[in-house]
């Protein structure tokens, strides 16, 4: 299947140019000159976009619904807020066409990101290494009786994908109970897994609950007043998912009414958060700048995700990290 | 072999001190009644040791070392500088005296603490975590580019006992070229190990170097300016075994040289390191005020590990972490 055009407007240079295009030789690669480097900024509407029959990086959301000859768009991001839309998806499955993302690239930082945060709260990290930025003082005795081990404490993964999946491995030698929240429970999960109708009866169980959820309408707020408020108050709360996932205010006073652990944050609305927002202030409230999925081997990880799904396209063969799938039911 | 006398000047109190006393009603259990809380300062003299058949806790080196009719000396810390004296060694030897310390309660704590630094410096958190102290500024693509993966690096681990062992343990799942440096290799290490003579040439190929070292006289300085020049400059160096391993104005111009790309201190010289010290203002040298081995149920599994010690004892099985003993050869 040679001859194939292939819209890109994903920025890479330097060796992941050239293994992009080494990669994609058989085929016309059309790369947009000043693509954004942002992995969140969908593009706009573009004309050779009219031309592609794939479709890498992100494309203009309404083009790839409306253009017939388009068969597969393949996101360079984990998130896909701006293509989770019906009249969307409906596009793309009448045409069976496909949309996939790269979110098994995403699962090993994200991963890794998640255990740094649980490690840092469990050794004080925070208050330690923060003496640097202060006044230099030797709180040991205080921060030791407030250090713990992991050892039987209970996790709740909220979204149970790529980097739910990776973190139950990491966190196998802790010896921790973990429990996991799917929107459709396979049965297949090596942890036992609820559905979003159960959410709250072990919710309120977990001393670690972390937030892997996508954005989008369906999870807009999921984790709200009540749902806070049916944590235990020792509860650490962990967001790598989407910003739009958590009501913030509620979060907020959760935290100053300490009615929760900590919550350390990876994502946030809005992204930059402005530096008066009160969440920078919020006591026990820890903040990376939106840097879990992050890593400085991520652009090769990506292409190389990519052009394994163009090998298995060019063969036909079911692609990886499929959102719209070409038969109803293979999706997700 | 009931009806021992147990001399203890190790600070517990609570459910503890129950645990203890309950696991002690066979003998005669006896408690110094001011006791120090630091783990790491030993007792004086004192009277009632002279009647001890058994000491726990930190009780004065000089006297165990004279006393004929205490047979067993357990010690409630990881490290025994104090006590590791050839003087010490010979006058329990002599008497077929044994001598052990608390190595294994300390090596999850630390092996987590180990794992919460190298996570930390492989994310970014400690400039990521400063933004609330400082300007509230979204440095995310500077963070996200500078972010690693443990996948294929390699970590040395200096000093070959518990917290090696387990994290070991911790470090599986993420795929790391691991080797061991141990005084004495014996063939059974599940890493590559290697004795110090071959340290500094596993040294310049590492880059997690983690100082696991006891104190004492073997291993004063054992991280000097010449063994930080082997090293690569990228290398990340963590300390939670002892200050005194450490040659501290080196590890300082290394820092300031550029010639090591980050050091994790739990363990310093002096203890409490001084506000005007130059370590806290060193470039990406980062302290926790030595934390490494405290969780908040560390005394309920001392003193466990001193009660099954203590049913070993009885029945006249060889001891959990032997530090003299009574066969030569039998100590680690």
């Amino acid at each position: 299947m040679p001859g194939l055009n292939i819209y890109c407007n994903f920025h890479c240079s330097g060796v992941e140019l050239e293994m992009l295009q080494r990669g994609t030789a058989a085929h016309r690669l059309m790369i947009v000159p000043k693509a954004s480097r942002s992995p969140l900024a969908s593009g706009g509407p573009d004309a050779i976009l009219d031309e592609a029959d794939i479709a890498v990086g992100q494309p203009h959301p309404q083009s790839i619904a409306r253009l017939p000859r388009l068969r597969w768009t393949h996101l360079t991001s984990a998130g896909y807020d701006s293509y989770d839309r019906p009249e969307i998806r409906q596009a793309l499955a009448t045409r069976s066409a496909i949309l996939t993302n790269s979110s098994a690239v995403f699962a090993e930082p994200c991963a890794q990101h998640v255990l740094a945060f649980m490690l840092a709260e469990m050794r004080r990290l925070p208050e330690a290494l923060a003496l640097r930025q202060t006044d230099h003082s030797w709180p040991g005795r205080t921060l030791r009786l407030g250090s713990r081990l992991l050892q039987g404490q209970s996790v709740l993964l909220v979204g149970y994908g790529h980097i739910a999946q990776r973190l139950v491995q990491l966190l196998a030698p802790f010896e921790m109970n973990i429990n996991g929240i799917r929107r459709h429970v396979r049965g297949d999960e090596i942890v036992k897994t609820w559905n979003v109708a159960q959410a709250d009866q072990v919710l309120l169980l977990a001393d670690h609950v972390i937030d892997l959820l996508p954005g989008g309408l369906e999870t807009q707020n999921f984790f709200d007043g009540r749902r806070f408020a049916l944590m235990k108050p020792t509860a650490i709360f962990y967001n790598v998912g989407r910003g739009s996932t958590v009501d913030q205010e509620a979060l907020q006073n959760a935290l100053d009414a300490g009615q929760l652990g900590a919550a350390y944050l990876d994502v946030t609305t809005p992204e930059p958060l402005g530096p008066d927002h009160p969440l920078w202030t919020a006591p026990r409230c820890h903040i990376t700048p939106h840097t879990a999925g992050g890593h400085v081997k991520l652009v090769e990880g990506i292409v190389q995700h990519f052009l394994a799904n163009l090998r298995r396209f060019e063969t036909g063969q079911p692609l990886l990290d499929q959102i719209v799938a070409p038969e109803p039911g293979a999706a997700r």
